[in-house]
């Protein structure tokens, strides 16, 4: 898989050795060293990932959607301590309590918080100083696994699992934010010189779906996030995937017919972005005499026609689509078609913008207490992004995932692949 | 229905006698006479709608979403210019080619136009030059529906009905602009003394849906908008709607409970917007001593507990439903229910939101040409509404008529029934 | 002097028999007769110029810094009724007590007040109901000014006369406010057809001043406002102020050297305002062609080279002097200058940028009360104009009369004359 | 004086060995080694300033009237690469052209630059890297001192000199800049735990001012800004000016008697800033309790009622001397008295503001070149503050010295005097 110097050495999931992921939630007996070893594996891969970052490039926040470095490793941390350690650590001392208010994101119920938009400017606690407060966090939580009576960690586990999850979430979305926070350089530092994006397969043809009834949502053992419940009938009517993503050059393709501009490709929202924002290519891309740069993980790098095309909008993949006369998939039919294996790419690469507004699941009820606020309040004015990218953690990825951007969004490693549909 | 003075002496639709709905477009031989009679008709309601509000009242643009009464008057009489007299009328002379940039609403195909939110600046043509020009096009069409050629009609008659349907969603727009337009003032002027809102039906229980595969969307040779194309099957599971709109008396219920105060009642958007906007209660509400009183087509009046909640945002719908522990329905789930006749109140109060995001049916493609930009460009970040309300015009609703707005609007009557899915 | 047909049959302020102005307020015995005739003559003027405008004309707010037409009329009848007949007049009945809040412009201490934004979106009264609104209050003062005790007049009076001043300010604001709103329809619609921009003079040569102290400020028993006031000692350097305004020759030339791409001649913040509006020639400009028109109060017209140029901004009239190696003349220095008769148009054509911020006198203080609201309080970020435009009511404009717009604003009839410091 | 560990150590400009003030420029021969020492003070004290801050404190921009540390250190080094090596040193290698683009401020004669709202985002290169261009360039500018030939050196020595005070400017922007950063976290951080700020002279008094011509700017032959000349003539009238600067005491008897909350005592755009900022009381300051506490440089300390007020914008200082029934002096009146040594505390406390809007003084001509744009461009919307603050480098402050700022800002160590004009 592509990744930067920093992800290539993670071991594989499929490694079974692998620390992640962690055994089963509900396996009796727990096996409390594989659950300390997925807790350490998950903890030190955040910081790996931001161990080649000046604590100048930790520290700031380049637009209201990303985060700083920093903010990344110390949420994810207070999240650990806020959820984990106050309520099931008998005698925990609170680290520190003022950074309650610095690094809660988005927990409304769990109390007041530092606004979005200003968490660029909090230089203190400094980057070492957050190093200090995850070792702190670390030390308690492993403590608590080691130690905590069986029925303890029935309460324990599902907590952990989900900070785990969290976690790598973050890790994603740190490299995403700080490829952004280097694009506003006109200097285009590299996270790390050596990255490289791996082509696409290359596949032709299409994964056909029949008409039926699928199971659609998370089933089994494993963990899943609650916005993939309740698994439900979905009908999925007859239709047919691409085997492969959407590449640079049919991107490029889209360009010299006018793709930019002209708008009756364009969702009304849609056109009023590329207007507002000036957009005529990909987000980071930039011209280069003739030819098009991009900016990526390893600097300012000459656009691949092979790779797959990624830091697109919703808004620019449904006009890609229209001016293919062809559809962006629904998430059920990826799903479907992802599940019996005949997406190429569906993992790795970018996530592929579905036709689906991101909604409930029909029955779906958030979790009670703060940690409902995870994923249900966001349920409108989104859509579904299914697979995974290039930035996403080993382990992370699974089938039945729902990702979701805003439809104007870019900075994260977003692409498509195309579908058509024979109702 | 509850109407205004203006609009309740319109003639039922279920009238032997109505002008409107006309002929289905495939009725042969053309009955001439009754398509003259139904175009004769809806451009009638557009002059008694405007007939109460004085040059001063027609002028104005009171928001961006909203257009002034004059505006609408000329664009819906550009319309039937723009896409039928200018083609299909051999030697119309446009009236006046000036009007073409101050008409046009968003077809971006038909060549650029006003800025939406400068509709209220243009003071020239006056009211009175709008009607010499809404009679110049009325003369153009009547002649040309009475001398076109067998042939030409054909042709005709497809953009004459969009026409109207056109015009009548203007017509709504044109009551519900004005009434927002009126609310600004302090002084609270009304547009109809004698508007009263009819009490919702009062009825109680549910309708039950059991789980199967119904058919949605448009069927029939009747006039239907392309959104509700292509018909197709989709899955109902098992759910269960309310036969009553939810009522004023209701949503007291829901703000004495803190609804505007609970950010865990609410959408993540939803709550910003509650902040944003100061939000404690529908639109139009304001405090009246110990009670409440709103703004409405008759003035200010007291809030009557037995009508339906109305001026309700969809992020205001979707807090209810949670607070309540119920669901909105899908307008799957509102069409199938509302077919089989068992809703109350389904038309004529108010549009009632559905938890549908606005997308394409399956296989839907948008018309080719300008009128393309009609309904498919609007298919993000907004939600269905089904049903009618008391500012549509007779004759215009539908069982599979797709409403669309955005999730913070709130100027329409907008309303919402609860349902419960049991998946 | 140039006028528009509304404007031009007023009579000259030299004419023996003119009503206005009014005998000065300390003449005793007091002439009722003349202040009556006063009256009439100025609240005529207002109505004269609103007269040719529609009541849609009338309604729109075109930008925050205008007003409409409408509220102009009622504010200006509101002013009389708040400051002279509530107080002054025992068993005046107020015409409507809801008025007050709409039509109270700034005065804070006189109470809350409709936000400026929206004065545009009072449909309600209408221009009719204005009408008979000042009918009303027309009544009343003049049934004041003929039966009031001579102790009462002492009181009245003062009032009475700088009601007649701030109306004749609000006539000016008519007509460019009114401009403001056409020149956003592209129909480019004419206030009087017939209307006329004055030719320069077309002098050459400068008025010398010799060092010197020389008193500023108002003098005398005639009216003046409260900032021309204390009278005071200043330095004035030897400098010569041009005769001549600047034409729109002088600034076609300005325009041909690059004038609005060179940001080493203007001023920073002028600079901002150059690029964030676009500004590449005079306001209301439009490139006609090859050359330029222009809108005015007759419509679009061709710019004509030796007319003063007209609806430039401070910054720009500050870029347009540094080009030239020259300077804007001080209040001071125009005043001494005007005072000896030696400018040619100081009146009548264009205000005249000064170099002077718009500060206090020394040792001025506000009147007490709401009027003491009426100047002092936009003391910051203003700078001085001089003179007097076409759009000026005859009999308003004095020597040491001082009027400020902010530095950006450019849809007041402004112009200037260089000068050159000797310093 | 008052003022930070950092700071306090520095030699007094009263020392005979001080480094800083420089020689005269036109003194011959010239001293190379005291321009050499001079150059050496200068530069260090910036690092010495920036020396308590961490990579993450330098590299945030908190608004985007304030810069990063790391930039001030960065841009002062750019300063004298652009205007001094490029043009003065033959050979000399520029560092890194692309800095050229990234610390260039507002010269727009000097090309394109990075966006002042965006300085916080460029992470590289980074403080270190920054470490090593300031003395690659300070190795180079010594040089020059050095073996310049005597004719070279009349060219350079003004630019030096304009450069040392230049960099002294930004000294003292570098703290005010990281307060204001330090202010937004809610920890408070102390740039200097020991920092303290002295107490004003308790001075009681006035000096009064007689009627007369006074010369006012710069005289003989050390260092000024061009906006200090032409020195000229200034009529000043009787007045009389406090000997002490207004106090906190003294500030929340103007808060107890509803400073904050009566419209009357302000402008109108002050009003406007109370209303739309929320102010109660001066910048910094928060509740605590019953009490004031406030962000200093030391963290958050309680508001000392014998300082003097800082941090007020001049709409407030303008207010409260409208609510003491006084003035503000002009800028003249300040020069006079401080120039004749009445005036305590003139010097190191607070930047006092005047009631003279920032302008050319008569004849004023920006110098050609890029450095025209130095001081001249700003002469619009800004307010003249005279004197200096705790904290102004050493050396730095003098007499005709005019500092400027906009009415509204306040992260300055703004404060006031107060002066009755006799007029």
């Amino acid at each position: 898989m592509a990744a930067t110097a920093a992800l290539r050495e993670a071991p594989s999931p499929r490694d079974a050795t692998a620390a992640f992921p962690a055994p089963a939630v509900s396996a009796r007996p727990v096996d409390r060293a594989a659950w300390i070893a997925a807790f350490a594996h998950v903890r030190a891969e955040t910081e790996r990932r931001a161990a080649p970052l000046s604590p100048e490039d930790q520290q700031i926040q380049s637009m209201a959607d990303a985060s700083p470095t920093k903010w990344h490793r110390a949420h994810t941390t207070w999240f650990f301590e806020q959820f984990l350690l106050r309520e099931h650590l008998p005698g925990y001392a609170i680290y520190d309590e003022r950074l309650h208010y610095l690094f809660n994101s988005y927990y409304v119920a769990a109390g007041p918080r530092q606004p979005r938009i200003a968490r660029g400017l909090i230089t203190r606690p400094t980057t070492e100083e957050i190093a200090a407060y995850r070792a702190h966090v670390d030390r308690a939580v492993t403590a608590l696994l080691g130690q905590a009576s069986p029925t303890a960690l029935e309460a324990v586990l599902p907590i952990l699992e989900i900070g785990l999850y969290h976690e790598q979430q973050h890790q994603e979305l740190l490299v995403t934010d700080i490829l952004h926070a280097f694009a506003q350089n006109p200097l285009g530092p590299a996270y790390d010189p050596d990255w490289r994006f791996l082509a696409a397969s290359g596949a032709r043809g299409t994964v056909d779906l029949p008409r039926g009834i699928a199971q659609v949502g998370h089933a089994g053992a494993g963990f899943s996030f609650d916005n993939e419940s309740p698994r439900h009938d979905s009908l999925i009517l007859p239709c047919a995937l691409d085997r492969a993503l959407v590449s640079n050059r049919d991107w490029l393709g889209f360009m010299a017919d006018g793709g930019y501009a002209r708008p009756e490709l364009w969702l009304s929202d849609g056109w009023l972005a590329v207007q507002a924002e000036g957009w005529e290519a990909p987000g980071y891309w930039r011209r280069d005499g003739e030819s098009w740069a991009t900016m990526t993980l390893a600097g300012i790098r000459p656009v691949e026609p092979d790779l797959p095309v990624t830091h697109v909008s919703y808004y620019e993949a449904d006009a890609y689509a229209r001016w293919a006369g062809r559809d962006l998939p629904t998430e059920a039919e990826w799903e479907v078609a992802a599940g019996g294996g005949g997406l190429d790419d569906a993992f790795g690469l970018v996530w592929q913008w579905t036709r689906s507004a991101y909604t409930a699941y029909p029955g779906y009820r958030p979790l009670p207490g703060a940690l409902g606020e995870y994923n249900g309040k966001f349920m409108s004015n989104q859509f579904v992004l299914r697979g995974s990218s290039v930035a996403t953690p080993q382990g992370h990825a699974r089938v039945p995932y729902r990702n979701f951007f805003y439809p104007h969004q870019r900075w994260q490693f977003t692409g498509l692949r195309l579908a058509q549909i024979h109702a």
